[in-house]
Protein backbone atom coordinates (compact mmCIF):
# COMPACT_ATOMS: atom_id res chain seq x y z
CA UNK A 1 0.00 0.00 0.00
CA UNK A 2 1.31 3.48 -0.85
CA UNK A 3 1.07 6.15 2.34
CA UNK A 4 0.71 9.75 1.76
CA UNK A 5 1.67 12.31 4.46
CA UNK A 6 1.44 15.89 4.78
CA UNK A 7 3.79 17.31 6.80
CA UNK A 8 5.04 20.25 8.34
CA UNK A 9 7.99 21.30 9.69
CA UNK A 10 10.78 24.03 11.08
CA UNK A 11 13.74 23.99 8.49
CA UNK A 12 16.09 25.54 11.03
CA UNK A 13 18.11 23.12 12.45
CA UNK A 14 17.77 20.83 8.96
CA UNK A 15 20.02 20.62 5.85
CA UNK A 16 16.47 20.63 3.94
CA UNK A 17 14.68 17.56 3.23
CA UNK A 18 16.95 15.79 0.96
CA UNK A 19 19.35 13.14 2.86
CA UNK A 20 22.90 14.39 3.22
CA UNK A 21 25.93 12.82 4.17
CA UNK A 22 27.41 15.09 7.22
CA UNK A 23 24.09 16.95 7.71
CA UNK A 24 20.68 15.62 9.55
CA UNK A 25 18.01 16.16 6.53
CA UNK A 26 14.05 16.57 6.90
CA UNK A 27 14.07 13.28 5.00
CA UNK A 28 16.51 11.23 7.33
CA UNK A 29 14.28 11.89 10.45
CA UNK A 30 11.19 10.58 8.88
CA UNK A 31 12.53 7.60 7.72
CA UNK A 32 14.35 6.79 10.86
CA UNK A 33 10.74 7.69 12.92
CA UNK A 34 8.89 5.36 10.66
CA UNK A 35 11.08 2.69 10.71
CA UNK A 36 10.89 3.17 14.57
CA UNK A 37 7.28 3.51 14.26
CA UNK A 38 6.67 0.25 11.75
CA UNK A 39 9.68 -1.57 12.39
CA UNK A 40 9.88 -1.58 8.65
CA UNK A 41 12.89 0.15 6.13
CA UNK A 42 11.11 2.97 4.44
CA UNK A 43 12.09 5.24 1.66
CA UNK A 44 10.19 8.48 1.28
CA UNK A 45 9.63 10.48 -1.80
CA UNK A 46 8.44 13.99 -1.43
CA UNK A 47 7.00 16.42 -3.87
CA UNK A 48 10.30 18.14 -4.28
CA UNK A 49 12.98 19.09 -2.43
CA UNK A 50 13.52 22.26 0.40
CA UNK A 51 16.82 24.01 0.94
CA UNK A 52 18.47 23.59 3.76
CA UNK A 53 16.81 25.94 6.37
CA UNK A 54 14.07 26.19 4.25
CA UNK A 55 10.06 25.20 6.26
CA UNK A 56 7.19 23.51 5.09
CA UNK A 57 3.49 24.03 6.39
CA UNK A 58 2.01 21.69 3.25
CA UNK A 59 4.79 19.29 2.44
CA UNK A 60 3.43 16.00 1.00
CA UNK A 61 5.04 12.57 0.35
CA UNK A 62 4.43 9.36 0.20
CA UNK A 63 5.78 5.70 0.88
CA UNK A 64 5.24 2.58 0.47
CA UNK A 65 4.87 0.01 3.23
CA UNK A 66 3.10 -3.08 3.82
CA UNK A 67 1.71 -2.74 7.73
CA UNK A 68 -2.01 -2.76 9.61
CA UNK A 69 -1.66 1.05 10.03
CA UNK A 70 -4.63 2.19 8.63
CA UNK A 71 -3.23 5.43 6.98
CA UNK A 72 -5.42 7.91 8.85
CA UNK A 73 -3.45 6.97 11.42
CA UNK A 74 0.09 6.90 10.25
CA UNK A 75 0.48 10.92 11.39
CA UNK A 76 0.18 10.04 15.29
CA UNK A 77 1.58 6.58 14.42
CA UNK A 78 4.78 8.42 13.12
CA UNK A 79 4.62 11.27 15.46
CA UNK A 80 5.47 9.86 18.53
CA UNK A 81 8.83 9.08 16.99
CA UNK A 82 9.77 12.22 15.30
CA UNK A 83 11.36 15.65 16.87
CA UNK A 84 8.58 18.44 17.68
CA UNK A 85 10.22 20.82 14.94
CA UNK A 86 8.52 17.91 12.26
CA UNK A 87 5.07 16.90 11.96
CA UNK A 88 2.84 14.77 10.18
CA UNK A 89 -0.99 16.68 10.45
CA UNK A 90 -2.61 14.73 7.61
CA UNK A 91 -2.15 10.66 6.15
CA UNK A 92 -4.39 8.60 3.52
CA UNK A 93 -4.02 6.09 0.68
CA UNK A 94 -2.80 7.30 -2.17
CA UNK A 95 -5.04 6.86 -5.32
CA UNK A 96 -3.41 4.58 -8.36
CA UNK A 97 -1.04 5.75 -10.05
CA UNK A 98 -0.08 8.56 -7.60
CA UNK A 99 3.52 9.78 -6.82
CA UNK A 100 3.73 12.48 -4.46
CA UNK A 101 6.51 14.47 -7.31
CA UNK A 102 5.49 13.07 -10.34
CA UNK A 103 1.77 13.86 -9.68
CA UNK A 104 2.37 17.54 -8.24
CA UNK A 105 0.59 20.19 -9.94
CA UNK A 106 0.70 23.39 -8.44
CA UNK A 107 2.88 24.47 -5.56
CA UNK A 108 2.59 27.49 -3.41
CA UNK A 109 5.65 28.78 -1.26
CA UNK A 110 5.20 31.83 1.20
CA UNK A 111 8.18 34.41 1.38
CA UNK A 112 8.13 36.82 4.98
CA UNK A 113 9.49 39.90 5.29
CA UNK A 114 9.17 42.88 8.07
CA UNK A 115 10.63 45.72 7.70
CA UNK A 116 12.84 47.39 10.80
CA UNK A 117 16.12 48.61 11.54
CA UNK A 118 16.51 45.71 14.16
CA UNK A 119 15.64 42.10 14.03
CA UNK A 120 12.60 41.16 16.08
CA UNK A 121 13.66 37.95 17.77
CA UNK A 122 9.77 36.36 17.61
CA UNK A 123 10.01 36.66 13.87
CA UNK A 124 13.35 36.30 12.61
CA UNK A 125 13.25 32.56 12.38
CA UNK A 126 10.35 32.51 10.00
CA UNK A 127 10.61 35.93 8.06
CA UNK A 128 13.47 38.25 7.23
CA UNK A 129 14.14 41.57 7.91
CA UNK A 130 14.39 44.22 5.12
CA UNK A 131 15.78 48.13 6.14
CA UNK A 132 13.81 50.09 3.43
CA UNK A 133 10.86 48.08 2.66
CA UNK A 134 9.17 49.09 -0.33
CA UNK A 135 5.59 50.30 -0.40
CA UNK A 136 3.38 47.37 -0.90
CA UNK A 137 1.31 48.55 -3.96
CA UNK A 138 5.13 48.94 -5.42
CA UNK A 139 5.47 45.33 -4.83
CA UNK A 140 2.28 44.20 -5.78
CA UNK A 141 3.06 45.86 -9.13
CA UNK A 142 6.42 44.84 -9.44
CA UNK A 143 5.01 40.39 -8.86
CA UNK A 144 3.07 41.06 -12.15
CA UNK A 145 6.29 40.92 -13.69
CA UNK A 146 6.73 37.52 -12.91
CA UNK A 147 3.67 35.86 -13.26
CA UNK A 148 3.33 33.73 -16.92
CA UNK A 149 5.45 31.19 -18.93
CA UNK A 150 8.93 32.00 -18.53
CA UNK A 151 12.24 30.79 -18.94
CA UNK A 152 13.89 30.96 -15.46
CA UNK A 153 17.31 30.09 -16.00
CA UNK A 154 18.75 32.93 -15.08
CA UNK A 155 16.98 32.67 -11.61
CA UNK A 156 18.17 28.97 -10.97
CA UNK A 157 21.17 28.43 -8.87
CA UNK A 158 24.20 27.14 -11.60
CA UNK A 159 24.84 23.48 -11.12
CA UNK A 160 21.46 22.20 -11.54
CA UNK A 161 20.89 19.69 -13.50
CA UNK A 162 16.94 19.91 -15.47
CA UNK A 163 15.67 19.02 -18.78
CA UNK A 164 14.18 22.62 -18.86
CA UNK A 165 14.13 25.61 -16.90
CA UNK A 166 10.65 26.91 -18.51
CA UNK A 167 8.25 27.70 -15.64
CA UNK A 168 4.44 28.96 -15.35
CA UNK A 169 3.98 31.57 -12.00
CA UNK A 170 0.11 31.16 -12.06
CA UNK A 171 0.30 33.68 -9.50
CA UNK A 172 2.31 36.01 -7.50
CA UNK A 173 0.76 37.91 -4.30
CA UNK A 174 1.82 40.24 -1.74
CA UNK A 175 -0.21 40.87 1.20
CA UNK A 176 -0.16 42.78 4.16
CA UNK A 177 -0.19 40.59 7.19
CA UNK A 178 0.15 41.01 10.97
CA UNK A 179 2.37 38.40 12.95
CA UNK A 180 2.65 38.24 16.77
CA UNK A 181 1.44 41.78 16.98
CA UNK A 182 4.17 43.28 14.46
CA UNK A 183 3.37 44.18 10.58
CA UNK A 184 4.82 41.64 8.03
CA UNK A 185 4.79 41.18 4.37
CA UNK A 186 3.88 38.23 2.73
CA UNK A 187 4.69 37.17 -0.52
CA UNK A 188 2.70 33.76 -2.19
CA UNK A 189 3.73 32.52 -4.93
CA UNK A 190 1.88 29.67 -7.01
CA UNK A 191 3.66 27.75 -10.20
CA UNK A 192 3.97 24.22 -11.64
CA UNK A 193 7.21 23.86 -10.25
CA UNK A 194 10.20 25.98 -9.45
CA UNK A 195 13.72 25.62 -10.18
CA UNK A 196 16.71 25.31 -7.08
CA UNK A 197 16.63 29.13 -5.57
CA UNK A 198 13.71 30.35 -7.89
CA UNK A 199 11.35 31.74 -5.25
CA UNK A 200 14.35 33.43 -3.37
CA UNK A 201 16.15 34.98 -6.65
CA UNK A 202 12.77 35.93 -7.52
CA UNK A 203 11.75 37.63 -4.26
CA UNK A 204 15.31 39.57 -4.31
CA UNK A 205 14.43 40.72 -7.88
CA UNK A 206 11.00 42.35 -6.59
CA UNK A 207 12.61 44.04 -3.93
CA UNK A 208 14.85 45.48 -6.74
CA UNK A 209 12.36 46.60 -8.91
CA UNK A 210 9.29 47.76 -6.55
CA UNK A 211 12.50 49.82 -4.82
CA UNK A 212 13.41 51.59 -8.35
CA UNK A 213 16.83 49.81 -8.78
CA UNK A 214 16.04 47.51 -11.22
CA UNK A 215 13.58 47.58 -14.09
CA UNK A 216 11.49 45.24 -15.90
CA UNK A 217 13.42 45.87 -19.06
CA UNK A 218 16.22 44.16 -17.29
CA UNK A 219 14.35 41.44 -15.89
CA UNK A 220 12.89 40.95 -19.19
CA UNK A 221 16.72 40.40 -20.73
CA UNK A 222 17.30 37.94 -18.03
CA UNK A 223 14.76 36.35 -19.02
CA UNK A 224 16.09 35.86 -22.32
CA UNK A 225 19.61 35.79 -21.73
CA UNK A 226 18.94 33.52 -18.72
CA UNK A 227 22.02 35.60 -17.36
CA UNK A 228 22.20 35.59 -13.20
CA UNK A 229 24.26 38.24 -13.03
CA UNK A 230 21.19 40.41 -14.47
CA UNK A 231 19.30 39.74 -11.68
CA UNK A 232 19.59 40.45 -7.47
CA UNK A 233 21.25 39.11 -4.61
CA UNK A 234 18.93 35.32 -3.37
CA UNK A 235 17.30 35.98 -0.25
CA UNK A 236 17.79 33.83 2.67
CA UNK A 237 16.38 30.55 3.01
CA UNK A 238 14.62 30.98 6.77
CA UNK A 239 11.98 33.88 4.90
CA UNK A 240 10.99 30.41 2.90
CA UNK A 241 8.11 28.45 3.41
CA UNK A 242 6.23 25.56 1.19
CA UNK A 243 2.81 25.99 2.06
CA UNK A 244 0.83 23.77 -0.23
CA UNK A 245 1.21 21.42 -2.92
CA UNK A 246 -1.99 20.63 -5.22
CA UNK A 247 -2.44 17.11 -7.34
CA UNK A 248 -5.84 18.23 -9.07
CA UNK A 249 -5.79 21.00 -12.01
CA UNK B 1 23.56 58.46 33.74
CA UNK B 2 20.67 56.08 33.58
CA UNK B 3 19.94 54.23 30.25
CA UNK B 4 16.49 52.86 29.40
CA UNK B 5 16.41 49.91 27.14
CA UNK B 6 13.20 48.32 25.30
CA UNK B 7 14.21 44.37 24.75
CA UNK B 8 12.23 41.94 22.81
CA UNK B 9 13.71 37.92 23.17
CA UNK B 10 12.59 34.53 22.44
CA UNK B 11 12.61 33.24 25.77
CA UNK B 12 12.49 29.47 25.22
CA UNK B 13 15.97 28.56 25.68
CA UNK B 14 16.07 30.86 29.16
CA UNK B 15 15.25 30.21 32.59
CA UNK B 16 13.28 33.50 32.54
CA UNK B 17 14.56 37.03 33.18
CA UNK B 18 16.28 36.98 35.82
CA UNK B 19 19.89 35.67 37.14
CA UNK B 20 19.41 32.12 38.12
CA UNK B 21 22.38 30.08 39.74
CA UNK B 22 22.16 27.04 37.18
CA UNK B 23 20.48 28.50 34.34
CA UNK B 24 21.36 30.88 31.89
CA UNK B 25 18.72 33.99 32.18
CA UNK B 26 18.03 36.65 29.80
CA UNK B 27 19.59 39.40 32.56
CA UNK B 28 22.82 37.32 32.61
CA UNK B 29 22.53 37.41 28.57
CA UNK B 30 22.26 41.22 28.32
CA UNK B 31 24.47 42.39 31.76
CA UNK B 32 27.74 39.98 29.72
CA UNK B 33 26.86 41.70 26.48
CA UNK B 34 26.53 45.75 28.06
CA UNK B 35 30.17 44.14 29.97
CA UNK B 36 31.44 43.62 26.57
CA UNK B 37 29.96 46.24 25.07
CA UNK B 38 31.07 49.09 27.60
CA UNK B 39 34.02 47.59 29.20
CA UNK B 40 32.02 48.23 32.50
CA UNK B 41 29.94 45.69 35.01
CA UNK B 42 26.50 47.39 35.08
CA UNK B 43 23.09 45.41 36.91
CA UNK B 44 20.08 45.79 34.82
CA UNK B 45 16.54 45.73 36.31
CA UNK B 46 14.00 44.96 34.74
CA UNK B 47 10.30 46.45 34.81
CA UNK B 48 9.51 43.10 36.00
CA UNK B 49 10.54 39.23 35.50
CA UNK B 50 9.46 37.05 32.99
CA UNK B 51 8.97 32.82 33.45
CA UNK B 52 11.30 30.57 31.87
CA UNK B 53 9.94 30.37 28.82
CA UNK B 54 8.28 33.51 28.73
CA UNK B 55 8.92 35.46 25.41
CA UNK B 56 8.73 39.49 25.05
CA UNK B 57 8.43 42.22 22.84
CA UNK B 58 8.57 44.83 24.63
CA UNK B 59 10.36 44.05 27.80
CA UNK B 60 11.76 47.88 29.30
CA UNK B 61 14.52 47.72 31.55
CA UNK B 62 17.10 50.29 32.78
CA UNK B 63 20.73 50.25 34.15
CA UNK B 64 23.11 53.26 34.98
CA UNK B 65 26.59 53.55 33.56
CA UNK B 66 29.35 56.51 32.77
CA UNK B 67 30.11 55.92 29.09
CA UNK B 68 30.14 58.21 26.51
CA UNK B 69 27.60 55.82 24.51
CA UNK B 70 24.61 58.19 23.21
CA UNK B 71 21.05 56.42 24.83
CA UNK B 72 19.77 55.99 21.25
CA UNK B 73 23.23 54.50 20.29
CA UNK B 74 23.08 51.62 23.33
CA UNK B 75 21.10 48.83 21.16
CA UNK B 76 23.24 49.01 18.15
CA UNK B 77 26.04 48.87 20.88
CA UNK B 78 24.62 45.57 22.55
CA UNK B 79 23.51 43.84 19.87
CA UNK B 80 27.12 43.26 18.43
CA UNK B 81 27.18 41.38 21.85
CA UNK B 82 24.27 39.74 22.57
CA UNK B 83 22.41 36.27 20.94
CA UNK B 84 20.23 36.03 18.08
CA UNK B 85 17.25 35.21 20.04
CA UNK B 86 17.70 38.86 22.27
CA UNK B 87 17.66 42.01 21.06
CA UNK B 88 17.72 45.57 21.91
CA UNK B 89 14.61 47.48 19.63
CA UNK B 90 14.92 51.00 21.28
CA UNK B 91 17.06 53.02 23.83
CA UNK B 92 16.65 56.23 25.46
CA UNK B 93 17.66 57.90 28.26
CA UNK B 94 15.65 58.30 32.09
CA UNK B 95 13.52 60.82 33.19
CA UNK B 96 14.55 62.09 36.74
CA UNK B 97 13.16 59.66 39.07
CA UNK B 98 12.29 56.64 36.48
CA UNK B 99 12.77 53.41 37.50
CA UNK B 100 11.57 50.56 35.20
CA UNK B 101 9.98 48.20 37.81
CA UNK B 102 8.67 50.64 40.24
CA UNK B 103 7.73 53.46 37.63
CA UNK B 104 5.49 50.92 35.83
CA UNK B 105 2.03 52.11 35.21
CA UNK B 106 0.80 49.08 33.34
CA UNK B 107 1.93 46.00 31.49
CA UNK B 108 -0.02 44.27 28.31
CA UNK B 109 0.90 40.59 28.31
CA UNK B 110 -0.60 38.60 24.97
CA UNK B 111 -1.06 34.36 25.52
CA UNK B 112 -1.80 32.76 21.95
CA UNK B 113 -3.28 29.78 21.69
CA UNK B 114 -4.66 27.26 18.17
CA UNK B 115 -6.60 24.59 17.91
CA UNK B 116 -5.61 21.48 16.49
CA UNK B 117 -5.30 17.72 16.38
CA UNK B 118 -1.82 17.80 15.80
CA UNK B 119 1.44 20.51 16.57
CA UNK B 120 2.56 23.01 13.87
CA UNK B 121 5.77 23.51 14.03
CA UNK B 122 6.05 26.64 12.91
CA UNK B 123 3.60 27.83 15.71
CA UNK B 124 4.99 25.77 18.83
CA UNK B 125 7.27 27.64 20.06
CA UNK B 126 5.20 30.77 20.62
CA UNK B 127 1.44 29.38 20.87
CA UNK B 128 -0.12 26.62 22.81
CA UNK B 129 -2.73 23.91 20.62
CA UNK B 130 -5.79 23.17 22.37
CA UNK B 131 -7.76 20.14 21.11
CA UNK B 132 -10.91 21.84 21.56
CA UNK B 133 -10.86 25.31 21.74
CA UNK B 134 -14.08 27.21 22.74
CA UNK B 135 -15.95 29.53 20.35
CA UNK B 136 -14.40 33.04 20.44
CA UNK B 137 -17.26 34.76 21.36
CA UNK B 138 -17.57 32.42 24.44
CA UNK B 139 -14.06 33.25 25.76
CA UNK B 140 -15.05 36.72 25.11
CA UNK B 141 -17.83 36.55 27.66
CA UNK B 142 -15.87 34.37 29.95
CA UNK B 143 -12.86 37.25 29.32
CA UNK B 144 -15.15 40.18 31.17
CA UNK B 145 -15.49 38.54 34.44
CA UNK B 146 -11.56 38.79 34.85
CA UNK B 147 -11.72 42.53 34.55
CA UNK B 148 -11.82 44.91 37.10
CA UNK B 149 -9.87 44.85 40.83
CA UNK B 150 -9.61 41.67 42.51
CA UNK B 151 -7.50 39.66 44.80
CA UNK B 152 -5.88 37.28 42.70
CA UNK B 153 -4.22 35.55 45.72
CA UNK B 154 -5.89 31.99 44.48
CA UNK B 155 -3.83 32.61 40.63
CA UNK B 156 -0.46 32.78 42.14
CA UNK B 157 2.12 30.16 42.89
CA UNK B 158 2.56 29.48 45.64
CA UNK B 159 5.53 30.14 47.87
CA UNK B 160 5.79 33.71 46.36
CA UNK B 161 6.06 36.97 49.04
CA UNK B 162 4.03 40.03 47.83
CA UNK B 163 2.58 42.57 50.22
CA UNK B 164 -0.49 42.26 48.60
CA UNK B 165 -2.62 39.44 46.13
CA UNK B 166 -4.58 42.47 44.78
CA UNK B 167 -4.38 43.88 41.18
CA UNK B 168 -6.39 45.73 38.65
CA UNK B 169 -7.08 44.41 35.23
CA UNK B 170 -7.88 46.82 32.86
CA UNK B 171 -9.02 44.76 29.96
CA UNK B 172 -9.25 41.24 28.90
CA UNK B 173 -9.17 41.24 25.11
CA UNK B 174 -9.99 37.73 22.76
CA UNK B 175 -8.85 38.26 18.83
CA UNK B 176 -8.74 36.20 16.17
CA UNK B 177 -5.40 36.33 14.38
CA UNK B 178 -3.92 35.08 11.36
CA UNK B 179 -0.37 33.67 11.79
CA UNK B 180 1.65 32.37 8.84
CA UNK B 181 -1.36 31.52 7.31
CA UNK B 182 -3.10 29.77 10.53
CA UNK B 183 -5.99 30.64 12.81
CA UNK B 184 -4.65 31.30 15.97
CA UNK B 185 -6.39 33.18 19.18
CA UNK B 186 -4.49 35.81 21.23
CA UNK B 187 -6.33 36.61 24.77
CA UNK B 188 -4.64 39.89 25.44
CA UNK B 189 -3.95 41.18 29.21
CA UNK B 190 -3.59 44.42 30.61
CA UNK B 191 -3.22 45.43 34.24
CA UNK B 192 -1.25 47.31 36.89
CA UNK B 193 0.36 44.80 37.76
CA UNK B 194 0.83 40.64 37.59
CA UNK B 195 1.51 37.70 40.06
CA UNK B 196 4.07 34.89 39.82
CA UNK B 197 1.86 32.73 36.98
CA UNK B 198 -1.31 34.83 37.05
CA UNK B 199 -1.74 35.18 33.10
CA UNK B 200 -1.20 31.88 32.70
CA UNK B 201 -3.15 30.98 35.17
CA UNK B 202 -6.22 33.19 33.84
CA UNK B 203 -5.75 31.60 30.66
CA UNK B 204 -6.42 28.29 31.81
CA UNK B 205 -9.55 29.46 33.94
CA UNK B 206 -10.77 31.57 30.93
CA UNK B 207 -11.05 28.44 28.75
CA UNK B 208 -12.58 26.20 31.31
CA UNK B 209 -15.54 28.98 32.05
CA UNK B 210 -15.80 29.27 28.10
CA UNK B 211 -16.21 25.97 27.52
CA UNK B 212 -19.04 25.35 30.57
CA UNK B 213 -16.55 23.22 32.86
CA UNK B 214 -16.16 26.17 35.40
CA UNK B 215 -18.88 28.68 36.01
CA UNK B 216 -18.62 32.69 37.12
CA UNK B 217 -19.71 31.40 40.57
CA UNK B 218 -16.49 29.15 41.04
CA UNK B 219 -14.25 32.09 40.17
CA UNK B 220 -16.17 34.21 42.44
CA UNK B 221 -15.27 32.09 44.71
CA UNK B 222 -12.03 31.92 44.12
CA UNK B 223 -11.73 35.92 44.53
CA UNK B 224 -13.16 35.18 47.94
CA UNK B 225 -11.39 32.59 49.47
CA UNK B 226 -7.75 33.04 47.42
CA UNK B 227 -7.72 28.82 46.98
CA UNK B 228 -6.10 27.76 43.91
CA UNK B 229 -7.43 24.22 43.49
CA UNK B 230 -10.59 26.33 42.66
CA UNK B 231 -8.70 27.25 39.35
CA UNK B 232 -7.83 25.03 35.89
CA UNK B 233 -4.21 24.51 35.61
CA UNK B 234 -1.68 26.79 34.87
CA UNK B 235 -1.30 26.95 30.70
CA UNK B 236 2.23 26.46 29.11
CA UNK B 237 4.49 29.29 29.57
CA UNK B 238 6.09 28.90 26.03
CA UNK B 239 2.14 30.25 24.72
CA UNK B 240 2.81 33.62 26.81
CA UNK B 241 4.75 36.98 25.73
CA UNK B 242 5.08 40.47 27.84
CA UNK B 243 4.09 42.82 24.76
CA UNK B 244 4.24 46.36 26.41
CA UNK B 245 4.80 48.24 29.33
CA UNK B 246 3.72 51.49 30.04
CA UNK B 247 4.86 54.30 32.19
CA UNK B 248 1.98 57.34 31.88
CA UNK B 249 -0.80 57.07 33.55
Amino acid sequence: MRYVLKIAYDGTSYAGWQRQKNAVSVQQRLEEALLQALGTEVKVTASGRTDAGVHALGQVCHFDAEVSVPPEKMPDCVNRFLPDDIRAIKGWQAEDGFDSNRSAKRKTYCYRLYEGDKENPLLSRYAVRIENLPEVSLLQDAARLFEGTHDFKAFCASGSSVKTTVRTVYEVKVVKEQVFSQPIISVYVTGNGFLYNMVRTMVGELIEIAAGRKTADSLQKAYETGERNLLGKTMAAKGLTLVDVVYQD
